[in-house]
């Protein structure tokens, strides 16, 4: 015969944590709480089948039910010691929905069930406190008329407000219990005159019809959309626990308060807590009276002088102390425990997995595992990858007082302070007279990249958490706020307005990239101290994941912060971020204005000797790991100048007219850059380019040899690849000047060519493509932009709504959409693998350095995951909690 | 034993048609035309066989080749009457080379082998034409050198130069026969210089030379290169076929002449053809004598009144229609045969399947298989579908004087006359004061279309095949010439400039969209007679096929113009093109600068009417045929101005500042507006327009059924959609106004609501994405843009290239992308037919009027097709086509 109810308490239960689909997770949480002997108030819970069953038989509960819950009901009046509908000692519960898996959208919970209007005055006299009770009655009433007699809540809160008016009442503790005892006669009134009929008096009625509300309240609209859209089958049902509730208000052997098993701001071994002696829950949050603190220790730290419970409550103390260890050795993690005395009885109300900071998570972690409570695999998977970049960069003294001008998006972390400049050049200008600055700018473009690299840090007025700002300053590790679009700027007068600040050229602000917030003045900032637990845990994941990670660096900076960092190798070199710098951009401009190849050849040769140094500087930083270099990516009107002084310098220069340049111009400027003429098409129709790079690569190779010794193994990276016969082309080209720097050097190269895989169409002729292709870089930008139809730089006035309407489940760009963009992977991996099992497989987007994608990059099967410097630990960690989560499954 | 020489001739032949893999293509196609009893010249082909033997056995040849070549060099001495290396009547040969598959790349031919100082004598003899007997000597050795003997062409190139200058002889035929006795031993002695060794004096010699040099270059660097681009075997190898030369410049009992067994131009079942009396082939097609007709009835039509071949030659005439009735009835189609009539004795040297117009073939098959020459299905395979454009569209008067221009992409067939104007604004002016325009832009966009409209012809400087101009051109079914690169348009001064010739405004111009012509002045053109046999041909095709042909339509003119062609529907009807229209097009901009969705509402209820009377006028015209409506696709900022003086104009007519316009359209701007916010993302984020406009078709459904009693089925689509969830949410929006119209009119509605698959992503979701759709529509411009990262606006600087390098087959906005876009087409259907059987599938991008394209649908199992109105006949036999090739394969 099934069984329909299932009690907990007094340190025991009939169900337990893993019952979920029977009782809810409230009421397994409960059980499996009661079962490891905390004193959780006892209470017991309707089954989920009892849901079903109400459904499949027209609303009717099993003929059981009641008998079993009066059985239960008795068992927890008899573990309190008080009756419901008792006068003098009444018991009151609280009755709360609880499906298997956590559902928005049903009745939530009914508290201080079982008032009435005699119980009330039991509860009044054994708290000692008039007020107390009326107003838990009157939030009774409004809580069971709103949620289970489906009164309109609108009607109890104006009654109150009327009241409080009448009564010239500011808040509502201004109101005297003869007031509430009042308003509880008018909301009964109301409830009267809504339903038709009188607030049920008996308990056993109000009980019986909150229990029908949670059933009925699993069919609301609301509930079924919520399932629907988040493909929960109706058919599980939800349960209904009812609990006893317990009071911390009832005299001074009573309390209430919140605690944690470690610190977990600092992750300190130390009992962490606070309470207050009678009183409620809420009053610990409420703040009107400052609550005492748990230790002697957290006072002093802390400067609070208040007497510690361990001196007020010692034997609760102690008891919870007990609680502290049974639980983190239970649940093995600290924990954050709710708990209320009630007179001089210690229950436990809740207790979950404690939130805390990155350092903390850390600390706590590889401490547990050294005092083996935990593996080191769990100590690994203890710590969120993504909060490791709370640590890396310098933070804002939380001590200093902040204006507050505005808020944009948190594009990349690191706070810094500067005087506003509004131009690249302003920029460079200032930072060449060591001053600081910060470049603010309504959104930046690549002719900004030397103003960006003089800034400390770069505000825009537009552009998502992937605009070129963004994406640009997380790869040189620089603080960014943008799309701050509060932000009115005006170059011309050189100035920008908050909603009536003005911000001048030269004053001082403050971005936090880390949060988002920008700020008058300059805020002292701390710097980020990497703790021993750091290295400890990231040389346990380092031993964990079998996926590399290199990093996207083309500057000496990038290059050695990244191996500071734990790189493995450069996955990304973009080598047009090296054609922006003052001294080349204009043999580059000369080569785009030329009319012919060999013209663009003579203005290569210019760039030649600056780009083989630079490779010179990246290998022998690299050491010998692998570096991947990406050819000419960009369209090559991104390297003209637009603004008409601009032309006219430009044009001075390469001695033609400006009307030829602005033709010139004319001629590159393009519908939809991002489909246009760049990548490997510039390498097709351009090939004097990629020869230039292959050289200064293969020459570079050769002269740190002879230099160092070091072997060098350049990967050449042809980008933009949609048909085989592209790479074949620009492959056959890559391999002549290999070909010819051995002959010219003498010496023998080993080199690898390959691709990215940035188009749908590559990923489909993966197969043809890998015959051509030693590997595969997956450029995933690019391949969510062109998967998706969605441009990086546009989507951001959109993005925000689709995520809210649960469109997106994440910002594509910055977590891999695994159904489309991860499909396309997989149907490489799988058909180049097909034509060349040793094909060499990576991805070197945004989404390298974003825990879920590395985890996807991972179970996939890819070889590597490369990503800005400041990413590669995130990516580190991540990449060996996957790992984990493989071998545990 | 293999046997290695296989000879043909003499009404016999060892080899046939269906053995090109052992001697080749014209070895093959020779021994055929033989054993078919027409006189070919005797000859004989060494086997692909002896090709690999050579290259399996170090260069050597088999043993038994050499007597075999030696017995079958004497039949044919035999069959002609004349012997290899006779002084007197010398037998000359041509040795070709002959692969399986054509394969350029490779040595071609030598002619007039057999030549040397004697010979040369008896053939001046013969002929009694001693200067054609050097001629022939020079041209032989100049041949021999090059491609046997390696020697530099350019070096004989020069010495006839040279002579030239000498003699002040302007053609090569003011020299005379000594002057050529002359080069023959100018040309002996370069040979001498540059091989080291005399020019081969024996036949025999010369005969083995020449054949080894065909064996050679069967492994020339460009004809391995071409295999491997072509994917051909190298172990193929190639044949040689050796063949008697014959002479028809021998006497007046010697003739040469081209005929075809039936009209080429009208299809009439007459024979047609030209011929001169003692005269060789390259006679006919100098031009310096006038060729004689080959019949009478010829000569009458087409004003020649010299005497015709059956008057001059009768016997020679009676031979050749023996001929032309067993061609036909053996290769089924007519045929362009080439002959040579030497001394009375009639000779075919080549027939092969001739080339002719499209009304041409179409009169043929029909008669061919009215006549039971043909099967009906044979019939419709022989008329390529993509000539049809020639016979719907007004062509230029072929006897019409011309002066040429320029010529552009032939981007929209028909040919217009018509003032030029350089602004639709001008255009629409004259149009409505009844004048004849030109619209000439350096491009078009969507503010251009009502001029458009108005213009007879369009004339772009830049952009493709699939441009703005292109595409709506050929949507409209105008004339539309684009990407004409001379043109230097000025805006300014109102004209246009072509290499020194200026064109005004006003000036008159005719546009050829079927060539890419375009002429000074008024060309006549004379209006397309759709023939008997065309109603014919397409009535057998469309009982042939199962994929149906709709057509892209949004004009009452169009969806006329389509029916009348025999469209089955519309699959694609764009709204915006209806937004565009003076009393919309401020509405429209009022909705787009309207704050809220309020103020959005109020402007698209201006709109609401209007739309409604569009659609009704589509039901009423497309009677009860399903109707595809793509709800609003394009960003809203193509329909803002952008022009000062008309941002000023919008601000006036919406009550706002200019200045607001300005920020709205900066707002509204983008980096690449075909991946920002468009299609279904403007139905999430602005629900009013799509709701309006669903309220627009469900209205007209309800009205065209109250007036006419028709039912429509409309079907609504959704464009752009990605993630399943956003056409959930549109498609929630549009039933919800779907139950609103029934519910107001009281009429049921039967709908169906899909989207088009035009993002990589929703290709890959098809599955979820089929659960909230009836249909998929493939918008293959876009899926083709996204899969390949490719802007159709874009491209067009670099297609050309990349089709001569053999990167694209073709262009793949024009030629569907089978490997790519193709693939994404397929899994669409699988999976999107696996969630929903009844999936309906169709296309609608420009591909759907590709005859390749239309193959890839019918094969993969699409529904249907949808093209321009044009386009609707060539959809529709290539549909047929598609549909009997598979049925016979």
């Amino acid at each position: 015969m099934a069984r329909w109810v299932y009690s907990f308490g007094g340190g025991t239960a009939d169900g337990a944590a893993d019952m979920k689909k029977l009782l809810g997770g409230k009421g397994a949480n409960l059980g499996e709480m009661a079962k490891l002997g905390l004193p959780v108030p006892p209470g017991f819970t309707i089954t989920t089948e009892v849901c079903t069953h109400y459904y499949a038989r027209g609303k009717t509960y099993p003929d059981q039910l009641q008998s079993e819950v009066a059985v239960a009901l008795a068992a927890v009046e008899n573990l309190v010691g008080r009756g419901f509908g008792d006068p003098d000692r009444p018991l009151l519960v609280s009755v709360r929905s609880g499906a298997p898996v956590s559902m928005p959208g049903m009745m939530d919970t009914v508290l201080n069930l079982g008032l009435n209007s005699t119980t009330v005055e039991g509860l009044a006299k054994g708290s000692g406190d008039r007020r107390f009770a009326f107003d838990s009655y009157r939030r009774f009433i409004q809580m069971f008329g709103d949620v289970v007699l489906e009164v309109d809540h609108y009607l109890f809160e104006e009654a109150l407000e009327d009241m409080k008016r009448e009564r010239e009442a500011r808040f509502d503790t201004d109101l005297s219990a003869a007031d509430l005892e009042e308003l509880v006669e008018q909301f009964k009134t109301i409830v009267q005159e809504q339903t038709g009929k009188p607030f049920p008096e008996t308990p056993q009625d109000q009980l019986w019809a909150a229990i029908g509300a949670v059933f009925s309240s699993w069919m609301t609209p609301r509930a079924v959309t919520y399932r629907r859209l988040h493909d929960i089958s109706a058919e599980m049902g939800t349960a209904v626990t009812v609990q006893a509730m317990v009071f911390g208000n009832m005299g001074q052997d009573c309390a209430t308060g919140v605690a944690f098993t470690r610190n977990p701001s600092t992750g300190e071994n130390a009992y962490y807590g606070e309470f207050l002696v009678n009183a409620q829950g809420e009053d610990v949050v409420a703040g009107i009276r400052t609550p005492q603190p748990l230790t002697r220790k957290m006072g002093e730290e802390g400067g609070n002088d208040l007497p510690p419970m361990e001196e007020v409550l010692p034997q609760s103390y102690a008891e919870l102390v007990t609680l502290f260890q049974k639980l983190e050795g239970h649940y093995r993690d600290m924990q954050d425990i709710e708990f209320t005395i009630e007179q001089g009885k210690l229950y436990v109300l809740q207790t979950r997995t404690g939130k805390r900071t990155a350092q903390a998570a850390l600390k706590i972690a590889v401490e547990m595992a050294n005092d083996g409570l935990l593996s080191r695999e769990e100590a690994v998977l203890r710590v969120d990858p993504a909060s490791l970049d709370q640590l890396l960069h310098p933070t804002l003294d939380p001590k200093a007082e902040k204006t507050i001008l505005t808020k944009g998006l948190p594009a990349s972390p690191g706070a810094v302070s500067g005087k506003v400049v509004f131009s690249a050049d302003m920029a460079e200008r200032r930072a060449a007279a060591s001053e600081q600055v910060i470049l603010v700018r309504i959104e930046t473009s690549p002719d900004d990249i030397h103003g960006m690299h003089a800034a400390q840090g770069i505000l825009t007025s537009r552009g998502g958490m992937t605009s070129h700002a963004a994406v640009v300053a997380r790869g040189m590790g620089k603080a960014c706020v943008c799309g701050a679009g509060d932000l009115l700027i005006d170059y011309e007068s050189r100035c920008f307005y908050v909603r009536g600040t003005r911000v001048a050229e030269g004053d001082v602000i403050t971005v936090d990239g880390g949060t988002g917030t920008v700020m008058l003045g300059r805020i002292p900032t701390v710097e980020p101290q990497l703790s021993g637990e750091f290295a400890m845990l990231m040389g346990w994941a380092d031993s964990m994941r079998s996926l590399k990670v290199r990093t996207n660096a083309e500057t000496p900076l990038d290059a050695r912060t990244a191996r500071r960092f734990g790189a493995e190798g450069i996955g990304l070199c973009r080598t047009e971020h090296m054609f922006f710098q003052d001294d080349r951009i204009l043999a580059m401009r000369e080569m785009i204005l030329a009319e012919d190849g060999p013209g663009r050849t003579r203005a290569l040769s210019k760039i030649l000797p600056m780009q083989r140094r630079d490779f010179v500087e990246l290998f022998t930083i690299m050491q010998g790991l692998p570096v991947t270099i990406r050819l000419l990516d960009p369209p090559l009107h991104e390297f003209l100048p637009h603004e008409p002084h601009e032309i006219t310098e430009v044009a001075a220069a390469a001695g033609v007219e400006p009307k030829f340049v602005k033709r010139r111009l004319a001629e590159l400027t393009e519908a939809n850059p991002m489909l246009g003429l760049r990548g490997c098409r510039l390498g097709v129709l351009f090939p004097e380019i990629y020869e230039m790079q292959a050289r200064a690569i293969f020459e570079a190779a050769v002269a740190v040899y002879e230099k160092s010794g070091e072997t060098i193994i350049p990967e050449v990276m042809i980008p933009l690849v949609g048909m085989a016969r592209e790479l074949e082309l620009i492959k056959n080209k890559v391999e002549a000047m290999a070909a010819q720097v051995m002959q010219e050097s003498g010496r023998e190269l080993t080199y690898l060519i390959g691709t990215m895989i940035e188009l749908p169409r590559a990923a489909l002729q993966a197969s043809a493509i890998a015959s051509h292709a030693a590997f595969f870089s997956f450029g995933t930008n690019d391949l969510t932009q062109m998967t998706l139809g969605l441009s990086r730089d546009d989507s951001g006035k959109f993005m925000e709504r689709y995520i809210q309407d649960g469109i997106f489940p994440a910002d594509p760009f910055q977590t891999l959409d695994q159904e489309g963009v991860g499909e396309l992977i997989r149907i490489a991996k799988e058909r180049g693998r097909a034509t060349r099992p040793e094909l060499k497989l990576g991805i070197c987007g945004e989404h390298g350095g974003d825990p879920a994608s590395v985890g996807f990059c991972h179970r996939i099967g890819l070889d590597y995951v490369s990503c800005s410097p400041y990413r590669v630990p995130i990516a580190r960690l991540a990449a060996a909690q996957a790992a984990v989560r493989e071998r545990m499954n």
